[in-house]
């Protein structure tokens, strides 16, 4: 289903702008709050907090983030669900969001009922509320939904991509890879295990993989290190066999590059790894998987990162 | 000068997403904290506060907000301050913001600069920080800047747009009207007297005027009642007057339907209008004028709302 029409009474234009935040509100239901804490202010309001905030924002964009054969239901689900997978990156609990849109005046009403109504079920599911917005006119064929989302510290310590160091141990949840296969409309982002490993003093950082392990390693990478990793250990997806038997390449490559993970990538020190993952599953039925360390230097038959190229937006 | 060029090494995707983001961070300089507290990881983080924080978000669109005559620095700048002054309606202080870039490949990297130095500078003048955000590849011809900016309540009272009543008092900053004259670039946004108002028993309801004071005026007005203004009363700006000599309309009908004053609009009870003006005019050099009142019904010679049309957005 495309996000535009042809159908003069389907268009947003025909509905005007306060029309169109009637609905938004009557499509959000609960899961938008009553102004001053949700819509309809100058600004929403969130109540104070004792801990340390979180933001971030992440758009969904059409040609870009998804196109005609994907349900709008699951582009809203998704907008929300990437940015809560970097507030479970940093260990943190997700509060309230707002959105602003960019719509083509053509925008398809029934189109973007579908796709608020999955942004509502996934806010609810996760206890998200969605709490402001804009509306605004963008020149025809362009569709985008920038959502900025708000969350608090889960304890005392936020869990930053810095602090590895020589020696400590890489872990990552779930399987990687294939993300073309629909994986990227399909995740959970990783909140309570997120919130549970920055409660782990053994976990000195982490972060969320959403363009390939290959290159967001980089970002967790100390100076002076590499990462030490053995193709064997990497949990490849079966999204990620199937593509290998397309491409041709082994099918851990496809899971270090195809990017859009959405699963934690962590780091540990002075702790037993085997211990660490018992525990682990004690909790959670979550995959984890231990893929390497940091070292000086490549050990013979480790992942030669020179011959691997990461997913680089603007390219 | 165009957000777009043709020099294939002047455009953002000869640079690549991460050197982009040096560059932003550069541009940026001391408007945006190191992380984990700025630019760099997977959320932001702004440190817990006592009061209630707000939240707004408002974007810059070309062909929409600006076109090719407008200086990349005029654009950033407006980027902040039209959040600002969402800020300002509630009598908040700003905190932090981040950014969503949606951006066309052809994006021309030293109009970006400008963009930039610009929203920075504006960014140190009302002491905002910059702590993260997002850079997207958009479409062709597509240039969006979507900013979410965070406050805090200036006191222990929130001042939103209801708690208006029948016989409380209009009053309204500045001078309106010409908004496309060029004010829209150049406005002020009024974070001081939004601060001194809300600490004002007297004042009852606040917002900003973004779309023009005939539609703003509509979300202060209780149910029951209109509001009695009278045209001469309506403080009108020299543009809204040139503006009136081209269109052969009154001026006031300008000053109430332009859009984008950026100017606060406040109602107040109980207080004598006159000692009010006083204890305003002892602290700021921003023109107030008091409009009108909250009436049962319009008096004769009052502006006749169904006769004017506000700006409405998608139509």
């Amino acid at each position: 289903m495309s996000p535009f029409t042809s159908r003069r009474q389907d268009a947003v234009s025909a509905l005007g702008e306060r029309a169109l935040i009637r609905e938004i509100r009557r499509w959000l239901g609960d899961a938008s709050p009553a102004a001053p804490f949700g819509i309809g202010d100058d600004c929403a309001v969130i109540p104070p907090t004792q801990r340390h905030q979180l933001v971030t924002t992440d758009p969904v964009i059409h040609g870009r983030h998804f196109d005609d054969t994907v349900p709008p239901r699951a582009v809203g689900a998704k907008l929300l669900k990437r940015n809560l997978s970097d507030i479970a990156a940093m260990g943190g609990r997700p509060v309230a969001a707002v959105i602003s849109l960019a719509l083509a005046p053509e925008t398809s009403t029934a189109w973007l009922r579908g796709f608020y109504l999955g942004l509502a079920a996934t806010a609810r599911k996760f206890r998200v509320k969605i709490v402001g917005g804009d509306v605004t006119q963008s020149p025809a064929g362009f569709f985008g939904a920038f959502l900025t989302l708000h969350g608090s510290a889960g304890g005392p310590r936020v869990l930053t991509r810095r602090g590895a160091r020589l020696g400590d141990a890489i872990f990552v949840t779930g399987k990687l890879g294939g993300s073309r296969a629909g994986h990227h409309f399909k995740f959970t982002p990783r909140l309570a295990e997120g919130a549970w490993l920055a409660r782990q003093k053994a976990v000195v950082a982490m972060m969320d993989v959403s363009d390939g392990m290959a290159t967001d390693l980089g970002s967790l990478t100390p100076r002076g290190a590499v990462p030490s990793i053995w193709p064997q250990m990497i949990p490849v997806s079966a999204a990620a066999k199937t593509a290998a038997r397309r491409s041709g390449r082994p099918a851990w490559t496809h899971a270090l590059t195809d990017g859009e993970d959405y699963e934690l990538l962590f780091v540990t020190r002075g702790v037993d790894e085997l211990s660490f993952t018992h525990r682990w599953h004690q909790r959670f039925d979550t995959p984890l998987s231990l893929v390497g360390h940091f070292a000086r230097r490549l050990a013979p038959g480790n992942v030669d990162w020179r011959s691997l190229h990461g997913y680089e937006h603007l390219r």
